[in-house]
């Protein structure tokens, strides 16, 4: 037999000794990076180039847009978020062509311009931990260019409060005789902490600046809406108190943002402190300061960072998981496992929403991508521990018996009209359209009706597990779709029927006058009040920041 | 606001002030081991005493189990494997009182003694992943007690090859202010790899004997039965071939073992080599060792590793994930995300099953856990990337139009009439006696009907997902029932109705004689064999030496 069984270590050893007359040490000069690039990846190479839902390797990516596309052509990008013009750039010169991905929210448009012109062969839209998953089976990446705050001259990386995908990104490289280069923003005689060991770096650039993060889960108070504020009353009193919900996720949209910033004054009036959302899988939210100063929060992973969070955060380190340096750490991979199969809720808003409660967030020109919304959004079958909110839910869908077992709540958060007095209830999703114009196999759904649970919109909450077949669930839908085109149509002797049952539950029902849906329930209704709420320690980012 | 924000940061300070004398820098002696315990722990601590799948801290478990009960009582023993005898002398002791797990393989007996003398209070059975994710939610240690090969002075550790659950355990502790304490066999100046960075430890113990491997994975060819051949052809013929399987996980037992090893003879004969079985998660198991050899497989990661595979996966790098130190990193974390979210196909052996396709491998006895199979044989709702195998079963699901989607493949092997021959199809789960016996809130369910996708018996192949209803379901089943009380209570007309819409599948309709079906077609047929497959470099546990 004359197969070699170590093609990959000699193909490694041959690259790095190619780049090695450019590095000291492990330590390779900036104004080189693109050289380097050029030396260690070769055509058809499978690439991540860490972009995260926040932190960015924005170095790395100038200096791989840079490279000679007659040398480095045809990359495979496996990553999971496509956010810089960069990440853009590299398929528009060739240097890339193939890219699998999780979420592109500011490149959204242009990554549609992108699929249309064929510049990008897209293998598919992927949820976080799905692509994450995939590194270990067949996406395993050749090349991995990440970030991190800081490096000592063995590559031991220190990431910060934003650790965010690095430890699953190496992992995968690293074991399988990939290459792993790393930006930081400074090289240290001594890292904070550990967070990725040295031995799995092969090169470290120092940026002339530091990299970029994205804040993403900052909803300022000022712009959440009575309407928003009613909706999350109808959901405190209607979901989180009945079910006793203590282990959850939030979305990131203003719908849960008016949630976090109630539960200290209507929350408190409900008597629910300590019986509901006391656990959390979710990103340091400026609009939980209140709650975790008001005693409601005991515990929360994270996913990665906020943007002027981190002062606040090794502040609180009963709440959150911190390192030895003090600093959060946070892990994407774990948060994202922890939101599947240690929560018992997911409650996210939705920008549409059809008659099977199948929901999207695409619209006629725009991929953002899945994120985590479709990870945290599903039912995972695989759960075998039971809790009191998911042992109810799974009675309430009519699982009994000896082999009952319980179901994750999952509520989709909709305002009935949305941006420009489009409506969110519609027969069918934008999303299909874009799907059958690129050609996609999958249609972009983000949670299937089959898993959603609960539909809360200003009219009302409908509770879908409730609901015995399709015609039952779709009229609860139109039941609380308000003055759509959907909710027009809808049997009123049926929505009666299920009004009835407790299928649709009104305000009235729930003992909520929409009156008191007033910006007097916000804990704190402006940025500059969560700072107060927060003692100082929260530092918003300057565009937040308007007194 | 007089609340404290760093209560765990400083009850860990005082622990380890108190713990301070028994240590020089990180390192306590071995017969200071319990004295570092009782100085570390408090009554009714959240506990995680590593009891992975394989790899055991038994020098801990026994220091432990040795401690004194009226100082360390009532813990909450919250980890993967109770396994050793020590792990229920901490209840029988009084030492511990709750207790959280997922698999409890030799123990399976005692475990049900304990559960019944009330000496344990059982929290939840949980999957791998589950148990991984609440770690980060609300099962969190306070104190976490692993076991690595080696470490340096600093408390860097090397896991070895049997890396599993340790990255994870130790992340939740570490990072939530909690207490790692870590035996290793050997103290050395430079750890070979850094499996887990020193400034997550806080002690070290040089343990007498290297720490206890389980060889779970090992199944030796000589006991394959030609049952299992059959069932195996079935297998490829029916399933692997038309859905293009390429990315799997397989179970443990003797039907997958005999897949594994009529990959280079049979599979051989129908082409199949390079279109499926090339990316696996998969522990290493000696069985797929002919396949390896012959080229089949593209790469393999792995949960953790297995006695005796250690020396032929250092030198086969292009399919295992290995370190630069040459050796495997395994990782149960990521290998069970892998299983869930990136593999098209579970294939597994099962004992009972269901008319609705549930199944168990609970005996009237014995609770084993779940270990990782209901995680890899549930259909992710999340999954967002499509593969051929996958929109396939989704098609013969019956799932078409704008919005379809595709189905994991999740398949079981059941032989009828198992050991002492018992049927092991059954009107009703013998788990559910067992669970009503102990009070359990939930039945002990492998993997529920709704997810099984396929039953492989010697008599055919029932496809579930082409049965459209309940009663076609059962049918379906009750075909490949064979002998047993169930298959003899077919509906004959229905069943030959099934047949020919290819619904269930003949040996002859699948062009297999099942005289054909004799180990002739093992690439090997003892554990001897295998070792010559592997150049000599598989080396076997003493029990499975026989020459």
């Amino acid at each position: 037999m004359t197969r070699s069984w170590r093609s990959q270590q000699d193909d490694r050893a041959a690259r790095l000794a190619i780049a090695a007359p450019l590095a000291r040490g492990k330590q390779v000069a900036a104004v080189d990076t693109t050289a380097l690039l050029e030396a260690l990846i070769r055509p058809h190479d499978r690439v991540c180039l860490e972009g995260d839902n926040q932190k960015q390797a924005d170095h790395l990516a100038q200096a791989l847009a840079a490279a000679d596309p007659a040398r480095l052509h045809d990359l495979h990008i496996v990553q999971s978020g496509i956010v810089l013009a960069e990440h853009l750039d590299l398929f528009a010169r060739g240097i890339a062509r193939k890219l699998d991905f999780s979420y592109s929210g500011p490149q959204s448009g242009a990554l549609v311009h992108a699929l249309n012109a064929g510049t990008i062969e897209l293998g598919a839209i992927h949820t976080y931990l799905e692509l994450f998953s995939r590194y270990f089976i067949d996406l395993t990446p050749r090349v991995a260019l990440i970030a991190a705050v800081s490096a000592d001259t063995d590559g031991n990386l220190y990431t910060g409060p934003n650790t965010e995908d690095t430890p699953t990104i190496v992992e995968a490289t690293a074991f399988k005789d990939g290459i792993v280069v790393a930006q930081v923003n400074e090289i240290v005689d001594r890292v904070p902490r550990v967070d990725i060991p040295g031995d799995r770096v092969d090169f470290v650039v120092e940026a002339p600046t530091p990299f970029y993060v994205e804040p993403l889960f900052t909803r300022d108070p000022a712009s959440v809406t009575e309407t928003q504020i009613l909706m999350a009353m109808l959901a405190l009193r209607g979901i989180y108190a009945p079910y006793g919900v203590r282990r959850l996720n939030h979305g990131i949209g203003f719908g849960t943002a008016a949630i976090e910033l109630i539960l200290p004054t209507y929350g408190e009036s409900l008597g629910l402190r300590g019986k509901v959302a006391t656990h959390w899988a979710l990103n340091p939210h400026p609009t939980l300061v209140p709650a975790i100063e008001s005693g409601w929060v005991e515990r929360i992973h994270c996913f990665g960072s906020e943007v002027g969070m981190d002062g606040y955060i090794a502040a609180r380190p009963d709440i959150y998981f911190t390192g030895r340096d003090g600093s959060l750490r946070s892990n994407r991979a774990y948060c994202q496992a922890a939101g599947l199969y240690a929560t018992d809720m997911f409650i996210g808003a939705t920008l549409q929403i059809d008659l099977a409660g199948n929901s999207s967030t695409v619209t006629a020109d725009r991929i953002a991508g899945f994120g985590g919304a479709p990870n945290m959004g599903a039912d995972p079958h695989g759960r075998r521990h039971v809790s009191e909110a998911w042992l109810r839910a799974g009675q309430e869908a009519g699982d009994v018996g000896p082999l009952a077992r319980g179901r994750k709540l999952v509520v989709q958060l909709v305002e009935t009209v949305g941006e420009k007095q489009a409506p969110a209830f519609v027969e069918r999703l934008d999303s299909l359209d874009l799907a059958e114009r690129l050609g996609l196999e999958l249609a972009p759904v983000m949670i299937y009706g089959d898993d959603v649970t609960h539909i809360v919109t200003e009219e009302g909450i409908a509770n879908l597990l409730l609901c015995r077949g399709a015609d039952e669930r779709e009229q609860a839908i139109r039941g609380v779709a308000g003055y759509t085109e959907v909710g027009r149509k809808r049997d009123r002797a049926a929505v009666a029927a299920l009004r009835e049952r407790g299928v649709i539950r009104r305000p009235e029902d729930l003992g909520i006058d929409p009156l008191d849906a007033t910006r007097q329930l916000l804990a704190a209704r402006s940025i500059k009040d969560l700072v107060r709420w927060s003692g100082g320690l929260y530092w918003p980012p300057p565009r937040f920041r308007n007194w």
